[in-house]
């Protein structure tokens, strides 16, 4: 893979120095030209050789206008990182629309050195890669411009180039510990960075294998991609090319079909519960749930629990009977309003990624990311490849929760439209209830069935083992409460004695 | 001070419910109100009574709209929280504009406990008060809304009511061992609270004292009072009571005279270098600079460095020969260009807040928040009693960083007028420096005078022992890059042996 990598390709300072004038201005027009387009770019620099990468990125930020550009260069996991899944870090750093973000020692580093030095079996290996390419492509499909450099350098040549800059009396500190190390299991290396490579080339994110002996070769070599990279896409526009890959690249999509009998009907909702038992039982389970909660705070077992549900199906009053219970200092709602336009220019996961819980912390969803596949696709707000392609970004999402160790307890709250249009003519006649009612909640109303398709995809495509779906029959409220607070506090309950096989891949 | 909320108020169950549905209504429409205005709300609830905390809390969850509310409850510090200076915590989850923040268990309660249990003396205390005065002035000065709620609650009352609790077989979980050990030191919890509240009840944020015994009287009055506050605010507008306030509040501003010598008139722009000493030293100190940062990130030793300079001074050069130097996995480069809209509806100096450095690692600012005592006061972008009292908040920032044993590095790279045309026109020649150079920077050059002005005042006004400004004279590049090396070198390797007063300062 890297033999075309190793050719001694060299440019003579003359020939550099006669390109380099037209090429920066190129660059800087491009990136002005990006600065009001709506995708950010992604460079991501990997290879062996610390030297050359810590001199691409100088050249970078050389030549590019560093206000519309940041370096990431990750390092030891902070506390707060670690306490997240491992693409935490990441998200938090990714460019907004418009800007540049170069990243090293980034996604690839961690598994390539747990792979070189045995840390973890070709299985696992291959799993992150799995992952990985699901990141950059769900980052590329919502429109980001990824663009993925290896410098390749043969063993000799770094063996020399250490030689020469050990014995230099003050370039010396260039040359770390570490660095020899991975010399010395180069063709390990070489393994791994192949079997990266190959697994996560793909035509939509696709690998640069750059020469990097000669600095001069290789920075305009990069530079020059980078240029076209931009200004193609620039040329192309946002929404040409994501277009023709979803198609090819997406399952395809079942449409439900219509008038037929959804998850939704299997639901008993006449049940009911005195006020009585409610509160007796009321107290009991929050009083259980409050034990719980510090007992998953001590065992670093974060929880994600999410709400969605009907226009007036409860989940305010559901969420403040668990608000009670756990304590505010290791748990916290987040209501979902309008995005921020620092949201927006992000992809629409960016901001539930945002608050994903510390370790043994609860963050309670009101409204999450299924917006994308309810409301954003009945009304339209979301293109049909968007939200059809975002089932499989969802589960993606919920499954690196959980691998990580968080659990994940998401509830449908269920009403009928008798008892919803009762609850709406019952708040138009409390005043302090009046405003939870606008026109927008009578015209969902008209939209029933559309909704109900929508609700009836999202739990069949995203009711996974990890994360299953918990429909909550919400005609009584009273009843929905404690369904609500039974059902976490069994999961969690649960998922504080794993058992065997739980325990391993909760490690992974 | 507690004698008025000892009185034994009460609210009947009837009055209670009859004032209410007016009250709730009145709240929202407020609250909605509040989302279209342009300053935020920050709800502080502090007191011994954990119980009444919580519940005051769930109440107003459940009386808001959540969409436009947070409420933060502050436990245990996160490694990255202690990384930060103290208030980082704090400053990461303030409210953006028309928002609503609850507050519980933040910057009062640290400081309570401590006193209460004998972990800091007076004087630390006190001090601590008196930065907690600033912060809040600080951010009320810039249009945010603080409403401070004092729950009181008299010994013998507790006492009842922990009875109570834990004589209840499903609700002893509220009472915890920490909040037993408080009551047992209640006369030294009420000395501290009494200082606490004198010495932070200013008419800008005052604080109310809540007798909280009777929920209903507790609930009620806080409501009412918070709905008072925001209408009347929202009606006499944003501006007019600062406005008043800043006059009565800040230092007459000494306005400098014109045609006077600046501190800059006194350095000698002549000193050249020769290309072949630049090299040589260049690498000497890079190579140490090198050595340096590493061993500040072993010693968790933080360093932030500032880059102001004349257009064309040379900051970009300047900071990517310490780039060169820093390895990028502990540094970053914050390059200031135009806010996000985030960042627009906080306070100034949150974008700033956000980029301060873990332990150990370096951040480079270039350009800063002295943007706002130099081109936002030269360009009329801050009004005058805006910047006029940053200089007080810039040095009240840059203590809290040095107190927490962040080094602050801050350099004005000075060239003169023809220098700058100088360069100006040369930039012109270049195809890719041309974008440099805009007609902004023309104007620029047109009001020299009165940015000289402005350089003057704050050096004058922010160069402090703490954290002095190092004017470079930058005439030759290749001097100046070679003195901001040596300064920073210098003053983190200072930093690195610090005489005993210093250790003492920097840990408390």
């Amino acid at each position: 893979m890297f033999e075309a990598a190793e050719l001694g390709r060299k440019i003579s300072k003359e020939d550099y120095e006669k390109a380099l004038p037209r090429l920066r201005k190129k660059l800087l027009e491009a990136q002005f030209a990006l600065t009001s387009a709506d995708f950010p770019v992604i460079i991501i620099i990997e290879g062996v050789d610390n030297v050359s990468k810590g001199e691409v990125i100088n050249t970078l930020n050389e030549w590019l206008d560093t206000r519309g550009l940041s370096v990431h260069a990750f390092g030891a996991k902070s506390d707060e990182e670690a306490e997240r899944p491992r693409f935490w870090r990441y998200w938090r750093t990714l460019p907004s629309k418009g800007r540049i973000a170069v990243m090293t020692g980034a996604w690839y580093s961690g598994s390539l050195i747990q792979g070189v030095f045995g840390q973890i079996d070709d299985t696992s290996f291959d799993r992150h890669m799995k992952r990985i390419h699901l990141l950059e492509n769900t980052l590329a499909m919502n429109g980001a411009l990824i663009l993925k450099y290896w410098l390749h350098i043969s063993k000799s040549e770094q063996t020399k180039r250490f030689k020469k800059l050990e014995k230099h009396p003050v370039q010396r500190w260039q040359v770390s510990k570490h660095d020899k190390k991975l010399l010395e299991s180069y063709s390990q290396y070489k393994k791994f960075a192949e079997r990266a490579i190959r697994l996560t080339d793909y035509a939509i994110t696709p690998w640069q294998i750059i020469e990097a002996e000669n600095a001069r070769y290789r920075h305009l070599t990069i530079a020059q991609h980078l240029l076209s990279s931009i200004s193609q896409r620039l040329k192309s526009g946002p929404v040409q090319p994501l277009k023709a890959l979803t198609q090819a690249d997406i399952e395809p999509f079942l449409e439900a079909p219509d008038n037929v009998l959804t998850v939704l009907d299997g639901l008993d909702l006449s049940t009911d519960i005195s006020k009585t038992t409610y509160q007796k039982e009321l107290v009991k389970l929050q009083q259980k749930l409050n034990q719980l909660s510090w007992k998953a705070y001590h065992q670093k077992r974060s929880v994600v629990v999410v709400f969605e549900g009907w226009d007036a199906a409860g989940k305010g009053g559901a969420i403040r009977r668990i608000t009670q219970a756990v304590d505010a200092r290791i748990s916290q709602v987040i209501s979902i309003a309008a995005p921020t336009d620092e949201e927006k220019s992000h992809h629409y996961l960016w901001r539930f990624w945002r608050h994903i819980p510390r370790a043994g912390h609860v963050t309670i969803y009101d409204r999450s990311w299924y917006g994308r596949v309810l409301v954003e696709r009945v009304e339209g707000f979301a293109k049909d490849f968007e939200w059809q392609r975002a089932y499989r970004e969802i589960n993606d999402f919920e499954e690196q929760l959980c691998e990580h160790g968080i659990l994940v307890v998401k509830f449908w709250l269920h009403i009928d439209p008798d008892e919803q249009l009762r609850r709406f003519k019952e708040r138009e006649h409390i005043p302090y209830k009046r405003h939870k009612i606008t026109d927008e909640d009578w015209r969902n109303r008209d939209k029933w069935s559309a909704y109900e398709a929508a609700v009836n995809d999202m739990v069949i495509r995203t009711s996974t083992d990890y994360a299953p779906w918990n429909l909550v029959p919400a005609n009584s409220k009273r009843y929905a409460r404690l369904c609500v607070l039974k059902t976490l506090c069994e999961q969690l309950e649960a998922s504080l004695t794993p058992p065997e096989d739980r325990k391993k891949s909760s490690n992974s």
